[in-house]
């Protein structure tokens, strides 16, 4: 049977029909409302209807970033969604659109897509480090996707990785989040771009274009395979492969880490220094089953499809 | 119904008959032949069939150090048992026992006994941290005991706290164990003791009586409360508090951490500073509901009582 993923943004809010195969029928976007908690609902609600018109669904999941609690009753604070604070939003929704409501953090939604469709299909256990805005993660334990005690488990970029190191956004120091996000390589490419260093030279140029780098010109630059954009890729990549050999493989020791979300796309440029740095980190190298590290298949549509499966898996279990 | 627990140390191999409560009704200690793996089997299956002489049993649980097969039928390698190489412990064992035996690392039994019968007993998610001549780990997600996609999950004396810190035993610099065992707490005393610092004095005293400090001496200058003596433990605890705060929390967001192990003897003096670090370390402080750290409620009998009850566990899912 069919089932609806929805995906908020700060921007957007995208929905779609996703089939058991984790396939997408039908997909819409719409505006997102941050600031008015009845709209937010009254926006999710009508693309919930347009989207299953004429169709019977098995629920509806919805992927959003933000603190839950541990029953997913209750999006506690929501960074993007400025009205959703201590937010009863799954009893909200399942009252406005008649329709079991299930609630998880987005890049856990993410991660349960290439575990279930993706990447991660042929695993038992993985990781999933998504590199966006931020660094989240996702953990799938022996087929089950681990929410932690609190609900709040799998925020793999929150491990400090560098005492005293880097501020970052959750108030702690040296996070892997503050080394490895989209947010830090563009930091880092202005600082290069406004050094005197001949490697931010190129950075320096495409800045002038605008006043100030933004993402897409970080992205260009590696692209023109630009050395001063290539190393902070490859720094970003050492930092993180350090990060899963010496902070996640111990303790969670899968057997697959799928790496994701938008600065993914630079392939094979990030991915191989994330292999040889992990390669120089792992612990008992050469006592253990090396682990693979493999891109995501799907990019912007693995919350949706990931929240539309766990909402189809969560009815099948009531 | 009753099952065995026997665990498997370098100089002494305990055996238990263990009831569903967790309680040992018989408890054996043998030397342990270490270098023999014929032998090996020849003392484990004596001592399993004098425990249950005139009982039925469910089943035979083994608590080693030590990796082994993801399946847990072949201990790879074991670091106090020399005999013990790529050995097929389930198999020869079953075959000279006759009963179904359930075969698991020493760190995960002991983190089960807790986790069914001891301080983790009302929780659903914890870790066990064991400080002896190592730091072992346990974790518990949901219910679930992990073992890691390889079979070597749960390794949390291997996480790295201090990059290119200390040597550890492992290949790599700066874990946990290398900063938190009681090897490297009776190490920092030893340097104590040798150096010209003041706070060395009562170590110093100790060492002078045998030529070399000893752990029990160690303990005796805590006890005493010695200064020198309480401040390796509080740096110990520190340190431990803050890989709490900044590597385990935010990967797997347990309701409880349990600190077990010969160190965890030192009590209060201990959990204290652990918990005093951990609270300045956590991310989102404030955020999230806080989890406790307490001490283990088994000692030395854990890996007995964790490994007869895998071992009923995984005969019932037979």
């Amino acid at each position: 049977m069919l089932s609806v993923g929805i995906d908020i943004g700060g921007t957007k809010i995208a929905g779609a029909l996703v089939d058991e195969q984790g396939l997408i029928h039908h997909e819409l976007k719409v505006p997102s409302p941050i600031d008015d908690a009845d709209q937010m609902i009254e926006t999710i609600s009508l693309l919930v209807s347009e989207l299953s018109a004429g169709q019977q669904v098995a629920g509806v999941g919805i992927a959003a970033a933000g603190f839950m609690s541990s029953d997913r009753e209750i999006m506690y604070h929501s960074p993007n969604i400025s009205a959703w604070r201590n937010e009863p939003l799954k009893r909200r929704l399942e009252n406005k659109i008649n329709q079991p409501v299930m609630l998880e953090n987005d890049a856990n939604a993410a991660g349960w897509a290439e575990f279930r469709f993706g990447a991660g299909a042929k695993s038992k256990s993985m990781i999933m480090i998504t590199i966006g805005t931020g660094v989240g993660g996702a953990i799938i334990s022996d087929g089950v996707l681990l929410k932690g005690g609190f609900g709040v488990g799998g925020e793999l970029g929150h491990v400090v990785l560098v005492p005293g190191g880097q501020s970052c956004g959750c108030g702690q120091k040296g996070c892997v989040e503050a080394y490895c996000s989209g947010t830090a390589l563009l930091k880092f490419a202005r600082e290069l771009a406004s050094s005197s260093d001949p490697k931010g030279s190129r950075l320096k140029e495409l800045a002038g274009l605008t006043g100030e780098l933004a993402g897409e010109q970080v992205y260009q630059a590696v692209v023109e395979n630009d050395p001063g954009a290539n190393s902070l890729v490859t720094d970003l990549a050492q930092k993180l492969g350090i990060a899963i050999g010496t902070l996640y493989v111990p303790v969670l020791d899968p057997q697959l880490v799928v790496i994701g979300g938008g600065v993914s796309v630079l392939g094979e440029k990030l991915l191989a220094p994330i292999r040889a740095a992990f390669s120089d980190s792992m612990p008992a190298k050469g006592y253990r089953p090396e682990l693979e590290i493999v891109k995501a298949t799907f990019l912007n549509q693995a919350g949706l499809i990931g929240a539309a499966d766990l909402a189809r898996q969560s009815v099948a279990q009531l």
